[in-house]
């Protein structure tokens, strides 16, 4: 599941114990989520100081019809993931960035220029081990009461896929110049 | 964006102080946003007693490749919502999850059986009111730094959408019944 997302939602608590949940890029690179985002928030700083975090990756995969309300649904699946950040640094923290990019849009890497030194000083980059996690998957036909199995009404799944649209060329990239073979082949993974 | 969304990331923090960040189905009726869970949920039961909560929703729209890694991202549409949560209750709930249903799937309720006195029972029906929010969005082509635009490198966006399947009919629909208009037609909001 963790390496079918693309963004999780990330969960850490200011100082006064207010909940904020943040859309970020991710990626697992062993046993450990990386994750990373600007000096600038606050929030990130937090995370990379070791404030308790929550990680949520939920991909949904359809609407469940029940023949009744209580039991119609989603069909979803889902990874929480507790535990304390750290901040990586040094010599350790292009190479997360690379397995980011590795995960986000493989072979991209090498082709776009890679940061500079400005730009990693820019970069906070945190790793979480994936030690305390949990997971929930909902799929199959609707569950429902047994009492309601007559019932003349429609009952199934509407599943869901996403559908990439043709790459849209930036201004200023030549006309000639064919979309990379690691964009035109790139697809969400499941 | 709220209303074209379907699941919402729910940030609330246990006693503890450790925040749990957890995909809800949810609606915006009017002013405030509608969410519904079990009883038994410890962390539900705490969002309808008002602790402060953190409601994101985030629609991710595609991949953007920019000429530099650094600035290379991804196109989202974001809402966050902060506040307390109310439970709703007694003759206020099932109007509430109507509202749900009627934002998730327009036109089920009414067809499926509405809940009983005992699922009313179960489910916890939570308000948040929408007065302290934030909007994020990211679109547009890629904003390179001016020193990247002449590289040789392919630059620009991927754009996602969700693609429904076909509707998948629960054993034990009658093959013959046709799937109702309002499944048919069904499609996601932008």
């Amino acid at each position: 599941m963790l390496d079918a997302g693309l963004v999780a939602a990330v969960g850490i608590a200011d100082e006064a114990g207010q909940p904020y949940v943040l859309p970020c890029a991710y990626a697992r690179d062993g046993d450990r989520l990386l994750l990373h985002g600007s000096t600038g928030s606050r929030l990130f700083r937090r995370l990379a100081g070791g404030a308790p975090a929550c990680v949520t990756v939920t991909l949904l995969d359809g609407l469940v019809l029940a023949r009744s309300m209580f039991e119609s649904s989603m069909h979803y699946r889902s990874v929480m993931v507790l535990g304390a950040g750290t901040a990586i640094s040094g010599d350790a923290k292009e190479p997360a960035l690379r397995r980011l990019s590795e995960h986000l849009m493989p072979g991209r890497w090498g082709d776009a220029r890679p940061p500079s030194g400005k730009e990693l000083a820019q970069t906070l980059v945190v790793g979480l081990p994936l030690t305390e996690w949990s997971v929930k998957v909902s799929d199959g036909p609707p569950e429902d009461d047994p009492a309601d199995l007559d019932r003349p009404v429609w009952a199934g799944v509407i599943p869901f896929n996403t559908r990439l649209g043709e790459p849209v060329h930036a201004p200023g990239v030549d006309a000639g110049r064919p979309v990379p073979r690691y964009v035109a082949s790139w697809a969400p993974r499941r």
